[in-house]
C-alpha cells in the first residue's frame, strides 16, 4: 500500500516486451491446439452399446437446448449491461470502446468455454460409461475422463491467456482499463452459468430421489424415473458448464488483477511477467494431463494428486527461473520512480509465485481430508448415520465449519505472506500469489471434469443396464473420487477470488485517489461505523444470496416432483417399465425454472453494490466488499465440503458400511446428500464468480461514485436516486421470486403417490 | 470520527452530577426491591401436588448442582484472568486495581443473576404447572411465568445500573477504563454460562430424544427415559442461568461503552446522561411487567407484544423528556473544547436513543414473524414435512438466511442512522442507541425467562402425569410462544453485542491514539492486506466457536445416549415403569462434560484477539473484531432464527397438522427440531457474549500490543512469544477437544437396544 496505482497511463512495451507477450500468445494458441489433440483423443474412444448412445444423445439433446435458451436469456442481459458500461466514466474513447468490446469478449469466451466443456462431457460420458466395460478398464476409463478434463482445461488456460495477451498488446498503456471489462464480462457470464447451471441440477437431482428414492422406492437414475434424464442434463449444464465458465473466470479475473497492479508495481515490465507465469502454468498442465495414469491397486485421487504434485513442483521451479532471468535483482533497475522500493523483484517475485502454488497444494490435501471417503471426517459422518439423519446433518455441519475455517485461514495466511514480502509492491506479491495458483489451473479443471463425467458414466451405465456388476464398482469408484476432486476446485477456485479480491481492492484505491484527483492513498478506517456497517452488508449479502439459491432449488425441485408424480399417476406402465416416462417434459420445465430463478440472485450480485457504493459512499463500499470476501470465503467452503462430505459419507454406506445400501442409516445419509446437495451444487460454488463480479462492479463504478459525491447539489440527488433505483431492483427482484411461493409448497399433499 | 477520546483522565462530576449518579443508584437498588416483591408473589403460588414437587426438587437439585461445579471451575478461570488483567498497562494504581477489582464486581454479578435465575426458575417452573390446573388456568400460568421473568429482569436492569453507577461515584475521571474491567468481567463469566449452560441442556435434550423418542419411541419427558431430568435440568442452566447472565452482560457492557464514549464526546455530562437512560428503562419495565395480562382469547404473543410496546412508548418519551431537560441545546455549553461540534446535543440525544427503541421493535417484529407459528415462515417449514427431513432442513435454513440478513440489515441500519447523526459525537451517538435498547431490556429478560419456565413446567405436567388434557394444552401453547420469545431475546442481544462492539471500537482507537504518543487518529485502512486478512480471521474464529460448540453437543449427548441405553439394558423394569431410572447418574455425565468441553470455545475466544493482536498487529486486529462483529451478527441470527423455526414447526405438526404426531412428516420436524437445538441453545446464543468478549480483550491489550511493537528488539521477541504461545493454546485446546472423540463415534453399534 505504499505506492499508489497512478502509473499505467503512461506505460509502453518496449521491442523486446512485445516479443515476450507475442510468445505468450503462442503458448496460449498452442495449448489450444493440444486441447484439439486431446480431444481427437477422447473423441476416438468407444461409446458402447446402442442403449448406451441413445441414452447419451438424449442428455446431449436436453444439455443444448437448456445452454441454447439460456444463451438468449443471458445475450439480452449483457446488452444491457454494455451499455451500461459504456456509459460509465471512461479516460477517453479508446478504454472506453476497448473495454465494453473485451467487455464481450470475456462474456462470449465465458459462455464458449462452459458450452465446450458440457457438450464435451456429454460425449464423454458414453465413452467413459463404454470404457468401464473394457478389459482393464478401470485404466481406460480413467483415462477418458481425465483427458477429457485436460480438453477443458487448456481452453481455459488457452482463452484465458490469448485474451489477457491481446489485450496487453493492442492497449498497453490502457490495458489495465480494457482488462476490468475482460474479467466483468467473463465473470459476470460465469456466475449466470453457475446459478443457473446450479439450480437445473440440483432442482432436477432432488426432485428425482424425492420421488424416485424416497416415495417410490427406486434407485437412482432407474429409467422409470422421469426425471432421470433432466438429472442427468443437469450434471452438465451445472458441473461441466457451469464450473468451466467459473474456472475461466477465476483464470481471467486473477490475470487482469495481476496485470493491473503489476503495471503500476514494475511498470511496462509488470504487464510481462504476470503472463510469463501462467504461460509456465501451460506447459505443466500439458505436462500433468500426460502424466495422469492410474496404477494398479491405487485410488484414484492418489494417481490425480501425484500429477498435481509433479506439475506443481515443475511450476515453481520454472517460475523461479523466469523471474531471475527475466526480474532484475533491484528495483531501481525498472526506472527511477521505482528506487524507493526496497528487496530483490526476483526473489520477491519467486517466492510470491511459490506462495500461490503451496496454497493450491495444500488446498488440495486439506480438501481431499475433509470430504474424501478414505479419511476420518467423513468417516465419521458416516458412522453417525447409526444414530439417525439429524446427527448426520449436524456432524457434516461440523465438518463443513472446521474445513472452511481452516482453509480460510491458509488462504489468509498467503495473502499476509505475500503481503509481508512487501518491497513497496504488497498487493502485486498478492496478485502474483495468484498466478501461481493459476499455474495449477490446467490440472485443477482437469481434475474437476473428472467428476461430473463419471457421474454421468454411472447414469448412462445404470439405466441402459448394460454395464457389469464390475464396470459399476468401477465407475462408484470413480463417482467417489469426482466429488472430491469437485470438492477441491472449489477450494481452489474461492482461493484465487480472495487473492484476486484482493489484489483488486489495490484499482479500487486506485480508481478512487484518481478519481478525487488527489495523491493521498483513499483510506477506508474499519473502525470508523460507516465502514463497518458495510462489512456487515456484505456479509449480509453473501447470506442472502446463498439462501435465494437454495429456495430457488426448492421451489424448481417441487415442480421437477409435481411433474414426475404426475407421470407416474397419469401414463400407464412406466412403473412396471413397459411405457416410457415423458422425459423431455421434466427437462424443459427446469429448463424454465431455473432460468427464471437466476434473475434474483444475478441481479442482487449486480445491484448490491451499486446501491451501497452510491448510497453510503467508498467507505462503504471498500467495507463492503471486505466483509462479502470473508464471509463468502467462509461460506463457500463450508457449503463445499459438507455437501462433499455428506454426498460421499452416502457412498461409504453404500459400499456396506454402517447397515449398508437400504438400512436406516442410508436412508440418514441420502438426506444428508439431499441437504448438501443445493449446498454444495448451487449456492457454494457461485459465491466463487459472486465476490468476483462485485468486486468489479465496484471497481468500475467508483470514479462515477466520487464524482457525484464530490458534486454536491444536483449531484447528490443523482447519487440518492441511483441507490434507491438499485434498493429497488434488489426489492423488486425478491418480492417477484417470492411471490412464486416458497419451498415445494405448490405440492398439493393430495397428489403424493 | 472526527474527535479523539483523550479526555476522560480530566474529568470530574460537579455536586449536581453526584447528586444524579446518585439518585440513579437509588432507583438501581428500587429495581432489586421491586424484584424481591416480585419474587414474593411468584413464591406465594400453589406448588401443585407432591409428585410435582418431588420431580421439581430433582430438577432443582440437579441445577444447583451444576451451578456449584460450574462456580469452581470458573472461580479458578477468573483468578488466572484476574492476575493477567492486573499484569495489563495501566495509568495508575488506582486504575489498575479498580480495573481489576470491577472486573471480579462483574464477573460476581454475572455470576450470581445466573444463579438466581435458574434458581428461580426451578421455583417458578412447578409452581406454572400447578396454576394450568387452576380454573382460569391459562391466565394464572402467564402471569406466574411473566412475573418470574420480571424477578429476573428487575436484578439483571438493578445489578448492572448500580455497578455503573457505583463506578461512576468512586472513579468518574478513571471511570471509563475500570468499567472496561466491570464489563469483561460480566462479558467472560456470561460467555463460559452461555456456553456450559448450552452445551448442558442440548446434550441432555439430543441424547435424551436419540434413545427416547427415536430409539425406543417414548414421548418426550417420559419418566421412564434416564434423561428426561438431565433435561429438564439442562432447560434451568442452559435457558435461565445463561441466558440470564448473559443478557446482565449485554446490559452492563452496553453501559460501559456508553459511557466511556459518554465522557469523551460530552464531558462529564456524558458519564450522567448514558445512566438517565437506562434509569429511564427501569421504570418502563416495572410499568410493562405489572400491565402484562393475558386476555381471554388472546395468543400469548399478542399479551406480552403489548407490554413491550407501551414500556417502549414511555421510555421514548421519558427519555426526550430527560435529553431536553438535562442537556443542553449546543455543545460549545459543555466546554470550550467541545465547541468544534455542531447540532442540538438533546436532539442529538433523543433521536440516537429513539432509533435504539425502534430497533428493539423492529428486532421483535421480525423475529416473531420468523419464528412464530402463527406466520408463513413456520407453517412453510411445517408444510415441508410432507416431502421429508432434507426438505425440511434446507427451508428451515432458508428462513434462518432470510432473518438473519433482514435483522442484520436492520441493526446496520440502526448504527449508520446514529452515526448520520453525527454533530462530532457519531459513536456516542451509536452508544446512546445502544442505551435506547437497554430501556427495553427488563421486559426482554421477562419475556425471555418465560421460555424455559414454560418449557420446564410442561416437563413437570408430563412427568408427574398429574395434569389433565386442559392444562397441558395451555402449557403446550406457552412452550411455543416461549419458543419465539426466546429467539426474540437472541434477536435484541446479538443487537446490543454489534451497538456495544461498534462503540467500543472507539475506545479501541482511543487506546492505541494514547499508546502510541501521538495525536492523529488510529486507522485501519480496510483495502490493506493486513486488515482484511483480519476481518477474514475474525470470520473464521466465528465459524469455529460454532463449529466447537456444535460438536461439543454431540460429544456429550453421544455420552448421554450410552448411559440412558446402559440403564434400559442393564435396569430392569424401567420400560415396564416399575422401577425408576437412575437420574442422577446423567445429570452428573452431563455436569462433567460440558464443563469439560466449554474450555476449548472459552479459551478460542479470549486467545484469538491475543494471537491477532501481538502476531499481525493492531489494524489486523481492528480488522478481525469488524469481521467478527458481521459474521457473527449473521451466525449468531442465523443459527437462533432457523432453531426457533424448526422447533414450532414441530409444534404445529404436533398440533395436528400435515399428518399430526407420529406421522412421516412429524419424524421428519423431529430431525429438524433435533439439528436445531445446538444450533438455537448452544452456538448461536454464545455467539453475543464471544463478541463482547472479544472486543474487550482487543481494548484492553492494545497499549500492550502498541508498545511491543514500538519498541522493536527485544519487545518484538516479546510480541512475537505472546502471538505463538497464544496460538499453541488455541491449537492445543482444539487438539484436546479432538482427541475426545467426534460426534458420538464412542457409541458402539453393538450397545443399540
Amino acid at each position: 500500500m505504499s505506492r499508489q496505482f497512478l502509473a499505467e497511463g503512461g506505460l509502453t512495451l518496449t521491442g523486446g516486451g512485445y516479443t515476450i507477450v507475442g510468445v505468450v500468445a503462442v503458448v496460449a494458441l498452442a495449448a489450444l491446439a493440444i486441447g484439439y489433440v486431446l480431444l481427437r483423443e477422447v473423441l476416438a474412444a468407444g461409446q458402447g452399446t446402442a442403449k448406451m448412445q441413445d441414452i447419451a444423445k438424449a442428455v446431449q439433446e436436453g444439455a443444448a437446448a437448456y445452454l441454447k435458451r439460456q444463451r438468449n436469456t443471458l445475450a439480452i442481459f449483457g446488452v444491457i449491461v454494455f451499455l451500461l458500461l459504456f456509459a460509465l466514466p471512461a479516460d477517453d474513447w479508446n478504454e472506453r470502446i476497448g473495454r465494453s468490446i473485451f467487455f464481450l469478449v470475456g462474456a462470449v469466451f465465458s459462455f464458449t468455454i462452459g458450452y465446450l466443456g458440457m457438450w464435451l462431457a456429454t460425449q464423454a460420458n458414453l465413452r467413459v460409461a463404454a470404457a468401464a466395460r473394457e478389459e482393464g478398464g478401470r485404466e481406460i476409463a480413467m483415462r477418458v475422463a481425465f483427458r477429457t478434463g485436460g480438453v477443458v482445461g487448456m481452453i481455459t488456460v488457452g482463452l484465458g491467456l490469448f485474451g489477457a495477451a491481446i489485450v496487453v498488446l493492442v492497449y498497453t498503456g490502457q490495458a489495465p482499463k480494457v482488462l476490468e471489462g475482460f474479467g466483468f464480462g467473463a465473470a459476470l457470464i460465469a456466475m449466470f452459468m453457475r446459478v443457473g447451471g446450479g439450480i437445473f441440477t440440483k432442482a432436477a437431482d432432488v426432485g428425482a430421489d424425492l420421488v424416485g428414492k424416497v416415495e417410490q422406492g427406486i434407485p437412482e437414475d432407474d429409467p422409470r424415473n422421469a426425471a432421470t434424464i433432466a438429472d442427468n442434463v443437469g450434471d452438465n449444464v451445472g458441473d461441466c458448464a457451469g464450473m468451466a465458465a467459473d474456472l475461466f473466470e477465476s483464470y481471467a479475473v486473477m490475470l487482469v488483477a495481476a496485470l493491473i497492479l503489476g503495471s503500476s508495481a514494475f511498470g511496462s515490465s509488470g504487464l510481462i511477467f504476470p503472463l510469463i507465469v501462467p504461460a509456465i502454468g501451460v506447459i505443466t498442465a500439458v505436462i500433468g494431463v500426460y502424466i495422469t495414469k492410474a496404477r494398479a491397486g491405487e485410488g484414484g485421487l492418489v494417481t490425480i494428486n501425484r500429477s498435481f504434485y509433479i506439475s506443481a513442483v515443475i511450476s515453481a521451479v520454472l517460475s523461479a527461473v523466469a523471474a531471475f532471468v527475466y526480474l532484475p535483482s533491484s528495483f531501481s533497475d525498472f526506472g527511477a520512480e521505482f528506487a524507493g522500493n526496497t528487496g530483490n523483484p526476483a526473489v520477491i517475485a519467486t517466492v510470491a509465485v511459490i506462495i500461490g502454488i503451496v496454497l493450491a497444494a495444500i488446498i488440495l490435501k486439506l480438501t481431499g481430508y475433509y470430504t474424501g471417503t478414505e479419511h476420518k471426517p467423513v468417516q465419521d459422518v458416516a458412522k453417525t448415520s447409526e444414530t439417525g439423519a439429524a446427527t448426520v446433518i449436524l456432524s457434516g455441519i461440523s465438518v463443513g465449519f472446521e474445513s472452511a475455517v481452516y482453509t480460510a485461514l491458509v488462504i489468509g495466511a498467503a495473502v499476509f505472506g505475500a503481503y509481508l514480502l512487501g518491497g513497496g509492491v504488497a498487493l502485486f506479491a498478492v496478485a502474483l500469489a495468484g498466478t501461481g495458483l493459476l499455474t495449477t489451473v490446467g490440472v485443477i479443471v482437469a481434475m474437476d471434469t473428472f467428476g461430473p463425467v463419471s457421474d454421468n458414466a454411472q447414469g448412462i451405465a445404470e439405466m441402459s443396464g448394460d454395464v457389469d456388476e464390475k464396470a459399476a464398482q468401477i465407475l462408484t469408484e470413480l463417482d467417489a473420487v469426482g466429488n472430491t476432486t469437485k470438492a477441491i476446485t472449489k477450494g481452489i477456485a474461492i482461493a484465487t477470488a480472495v487473492l484476486a479480491a484482493t489484489a483488486l481492492f489495490g484499482s479500487y484505491s486506485d480508481a478512487i485517489t484518481k478519481a478525487v484527483g488527489g495523491t493521498g492513498a483513499f483510506i477506508a478506517n474499519i473502525v470508523s461505523p460507516e465502514t463497518l456497517v458495510g462489512v456487515i452488508v456484505g456479509a449480509a449479502v453473501v447470506f442472502l444470496f446463498s439462501g435465494l439459491a437454495v429456495n430457488a432449488v426448492s421451489r424448481a425441485a417441487g415442480a421437477v416432483v409435481q411433474e414426475v408424480r404426475r407421470q407416474f399417476r397419469e401414463i400407464a406402465g412406466i412403473m412396471e417399465g413397459t411405457t416410457r416416462p415423458e422425459y423431455g417434459k421434466v427437462v424443459d420445465i427446469v429448463t424454465r425454472d431455473s432460468l427464471r430463478e437466476l434473475a434474483t440472485p444475478g441481479l442482487l450480485a449486480v445491484f448490491a453494490p451499486i446501491a451501497v457504493g452510491f448510497g453510503l459512499g467508498t467507505g462503504a463500499l471498500a467495507g463492503y466488499l471486505a466483509g462479502a470476501i470473508a464471509t463468502g470465503t467462509l461460506m463457500a467452503i463450508f457449503l463445499a465440503n459438507s455437501g462433499g462430505a455428506w454426498d460421499n459419507a452416502k457412498k461409504l454406506v453404500e459400499d456396506g458400511n454402517h447397515g449398508g445400501k437400504g438400512s436406516a442409516g442410508h436412508e440418514a445419509t441420502i438426506i444428508g446428500d439431499t441437504v448438501g446437495d443445493p449446498f454444495k451444487d448451487t449456492a457454494g460454488p457461485a459465491i466463487n464468480p459472486l465476490i468476483k463480479v462485485m468486486n468489479l462492479v465496484s471497481v468500475l463504478i467508483a470514479p462515477a461514485v466520487v464524482s457525484l459525491s464530490l458534486g454536491g447539489g444536483a449531484d447528490t440527488t443523482w447519487r440518492i436516486v441511483i441507490a434507491v433505483v438499485a434498493v429497488a431492483v434488489i426489492i423488486a427482484a425478491i418480492v417477484v421470486s417470492k411471490r412464486r411461493g416458497t419451498v415445494i409448497e405448490n405440492t398439493p399433499a393430495e397428489a403424493k403417490a
